[in-house]
């Protein structure tokens, strides 16, 4: 999929809301437990309810692993029936990988053609040919973690790094590599303060945005700051105050819902 | 397995070789392609020629990810047959991973209990909460890139960080964390010269060193600078050099026989 194809979507649905499929057996409705498949049947049930409102569905691949070959079966299953059924909607594996180059041209391949997801997110810890052999590939775009949502982010990623903050030396450093044009960046919501910096130095990159929600950051105050001009250039997302919203059998409207009301206020925002 | 049992079978072995499992279709034995698994069968047969000449394994999961579900199922049945027939071994999941807290423990659910490694290896970029999951399990080991053996360590690793370069912090703030007696440390071969810092920060903690071989780093030379007195402290990963010496019906044996070589320099040092 293509930048364009994105920002169409953004404009025709009025959300740049992403969903994360964060599948974990013991937060699902009991009643999803005696399918064949409960991760799918559950995805599913939440892909029919919301598909509508969103322009994206990242599943963090840690849940799938988890659980072994059944799991990477139910992630198989997922984003194939998200190519079938929603070919317009952005996929986004959350993966966080990164290796020597050999090895992330496997995981390139692993996500961009064995599950032919649209994206996926990597760390940049190992640099450029670490990086590079994900942005290869044509149309795939690459969210490089930039400054993420979690208190680990003040570990390393704020530090001052030759008189600037390691996550701008990332996002600066990156501008240069190799079909830069397909990198996006991670930046967590409760950072929203950040986000003026660092449109300064990627004005119209898109961000993925985790910590909406749950996490406790600010849609507002992430449109504020980050929000570009004729693109929009956020993918907010939301995974646990969307998908467990409920755990009885209502769950996907329950999912429906909260999903409308970040819709709704993406709405406003965007009027 | 404890560091101790990891030690006692390094002195027993008179080796401290990792054997990195990296299984490309490309490049095995066309003869195996006919077998149901190719790549356990590659696996299984690299594993009886060279068992007694190396103290771990090391598949880096990206080989296995790239091959989907049938990659993740050879992945399970060499990790199985390790832990049946050679339980002494240390075996490694070179997986890189990393994220928020509870996705961490997902993490380390799939690698420590499903598939039932000794040991993972993770990035430091998102700090504390993203790698003390993986230390919370016990007698499990949790191997965290610090200076890495590809040109790429050169971008952000050894940048100057608060008056230290990047790797030395990750290495220095890690020791605070809980658990930390838990933590192994990835440094590149190719990055000899450096050992002599580290070992000054973590005099007696196992590293993990990755690019003896096939990317140029020297086995005396990581030696001389990285080996600690009673406990050795080294695992050197061999992967490319030792699995392909043939791709023809003697393979294993020529691997077995490079492995040999490795094992018996590596006694010649030990003296």
């Amino acid at each position: 999929m293509t930048t364009q194809q994105l920002v169409s979507e953004i404009q025709k649905k009025k959300s740049f809301l992403c969903i994360g499929l964060d599948v974990d057996l013991n937060k699902i409705p009991a009643h999803l437990l005696q399918e064949e498949d409960p991760i799918f049947a559950f995805n599913k049930a939440i892909i029919d309810a919301t598909h509508h409102l969103c322009v994206a569905y990242k599943p963090n691949t840690a849940f799938y692993e988890a659980y072994g070959i059944k799991g990477w079966k139910s992630l198989e299953r997922t984003i194939n029936y998200l190519n079938e059924k929603h070919p317009e909607i952005f996929t986004i594996a959350d993966a966080k990988r990164g290796d020597i180059g050999n090895t992330s041209t496997m995981y390139a391949k692993a996500f961009f053609e064995d599950l032919a997801f649209d994206s996926v997110t990597v760390a940049p810890y190992m640099g450029k040919d670490s990086v590079e052999p994900f942005l290869a590939f044509e149309d795939k775009h690459t969210i490089m973690l930039a400054l993420t949502s979690n208190q680990g982010a003040f570990d390393f990623q704020t530090k001052t790094v030759d008189g600037k903050e390691l996550y701008k030396q990332v996002i600066e450093t990156s501008k240069s590599w190799k079909n830069s044009q397909n990198l996006m960046y991670v930046v967590g919501a409760t950072k929203a303060e950040y986000l003026t910096d660092i449109r300064k130095i990627i004005p119209e990159s898109f961000l993925l945005v985790p910590g909406v929600g749950a996490q406790g950051g600010s849609l507002e105050e992430v449109c504020k700051y980050g929000m570009t001009k004729n693109t929009v250039g956020l993918l907010i997302n939301s995974s646990r105050g969307i998908i467990y919203a409920s755990n009885e059998s209502d769950f996907a409207e329950a999912a429906a819902a909260k999903a409308k009301e970040l819709q709704q206020q993406m709405e406003n925002i965007l009027k």
